[in-house]
């Protein structure tokens, strides 16, 4: 009895690896998940913050207006290389997880396969225990279980011997992923953040370098009447606009795609009314050359 | 009347201005707060994420537990970087954009007051002409009107005078303030990433050098009885652990700190039922030898 007891130790060792397995990458699948969610969000904020900052460029002098427009671009940048990060999450540490469901559930029909296996050897052991105190005379009966007995048992030794390879194999494929996962998310989360870093630097260089003397004689002279009356747009006679447009609404493209998949929770605000004047623009024809 | 309407013109840019910043930096301000919020959200699933990972970690054998342990402590350090980017976007960021409302609420004030001094000329000079049309020869009541009217319009020329300093001074504050709100938003940020960079860096190292052969290869003792029961916790026999827990739970607590100010959407799932299986074998004592 004792090597169905030992058998039955390394079986239990085996399958709390499993369960382990399904309990904790279950778990991780869905934090990490969230977590790619919740920095989804993030970027559907800031890509929000990114369209306000260029409306709100928009309604200043030109000095402030570029300084503004550049910054919101470089702020787009960041959110761009933040939806990779979140695809990538998504491909390359969330898809492996969820993967793993699949995978246990048949290394736990293995294991199924082989507890049938032990008890039907416990059951025969059983039996011919009983027919021993019972009929201890009755030679051929004995003999027969005896034979039972020893078929189970080779029966068992050999489903232990296939379960340990199959355990085997999944715990090797188990670590490998783990820390294949797991080098993935860091890499991940390193390439985004190197490259946060990279424009966030020519961000700051932006905003340095912003002439607020500049902007503010211009904001003097609009006050005091110079200019005839209140001209908010920039864009209207002080900018060479069709190419800046332009860029404006092709950096502005990804955000919208990206957008139409957000899980909002708060109401984007509207975007149409903002393109008018660009759009009036165009229509007017104007095409001030630089 | 023409320095009137000019006069009248002017105080439309000041009033834009003001009406202007009140409008975006509004929006800003909320579109920020958002931002941060979504920030600290992110933080609090990484945090849950270093939890679950330590738990993880305790089930394992001494290499992966040490692998995914320092692991698990470089993220915690990564929210603790985020955890400090958050709390300076509210006090650099958020906090000096709410105060505008308050600075606008003045300025509106100003400039209000000056609209019933400008008000006030109009009505001067309105009555002015209704006497000059009904009673040209009334001149004593025509002088009388007249120096009402140029009263009232010193009042106007005055007052204007005094919210163009005001607006001026709002203007050049306003500028000075978004170049110096963003700086700091664009510094919190840098600096945030480059610390993400240089733990995960670390984090990247951690995981490449576990070491999966030895791992699996006290696995497969484990398995086949060699250790003579299967013990989950490493901590337990292994590892020279009253340091090393200690570390664990000095590590957790700032991230416990934070997670009491968390707005929880998730349920962290329980953690008492999982240490059972291995206190049953703990309990049963036995040592099967191969």
């Amino acid at each position: 009895m004792s090597i169905v007891l030992s058998r039955d130790s390394r079986v239990r060792v085996m399958e709390n690896t499993v369960t382990n397995a399904e309990k904790y990458f279950g778990q991780l699948c869905s934090l990490l998940a969230a977590y790619t969610r919740r920095t989804a969000r993030l970027r559907d904020k800031a890509d929000q913050l990114v369209k306000q900052l260029t409306d709100f460029a928009n309604t200043e002098n030109p000095e402030l207006w570029a300084t503004m427009r550049n910054f919101a671009e470089d702020l787009a940048k960041v959110q761009d290389y933040r939806h990779a990060e979140v695809e990538r999450l998504e491909t390359k540490v969330v898809s492996p997880l969820k993967l793993y469901g699949v995978h246990i559930k048949q290394t736990r029909a293995e294991i199924k396969k082989f507890k049938q296996v032990q008890k039907n050897e416990i059951k025969q052991l059983e039996k011919l225990e009983k027919l021993r105190q019972k009929s201890p005379l009755n030679r051929q009966m004995i003999s027969q279980a005896e034979t039972s007995v020893q078929r189970a048992s080779a029966d068992a030794s050999r489903t232990t011997h296939q379960l340990e390879e199959v355990i085997d194999t999944f715990q090797k494929q188990k670590l490998k992923d783990l820390q294949k996962i797991f080098s993935d998310f860091v890499t991940i989360e390193m390439v985004f953040h190197a490259k946060a870093v990279e424009v966030y630097s020519s961000a700051f260089q932006i905003l340095e370098s912003y002439d607020l003397e500049r902007d503010l004689e211009d904001f003097r002279a609009k006050m005091h009447g110079v200019y005839g009356h209140y001209n908010a747009r920039p864009l209207k006679d002080t900018m060479p606009s069709p190419a800046v447009s332009w860029a404006l609404t092709g950096q502005s493209t990804q955000a919208t795609i990206r957008s139409q998949r957000r899980d909002e929770e708060e109401d984007s605000t509207e975007h149409s009314a903002e393109e008018d004047p660009v759009q009036d623009l165009r229509g007017q024809g104007q095409a001030p050359q630089q």
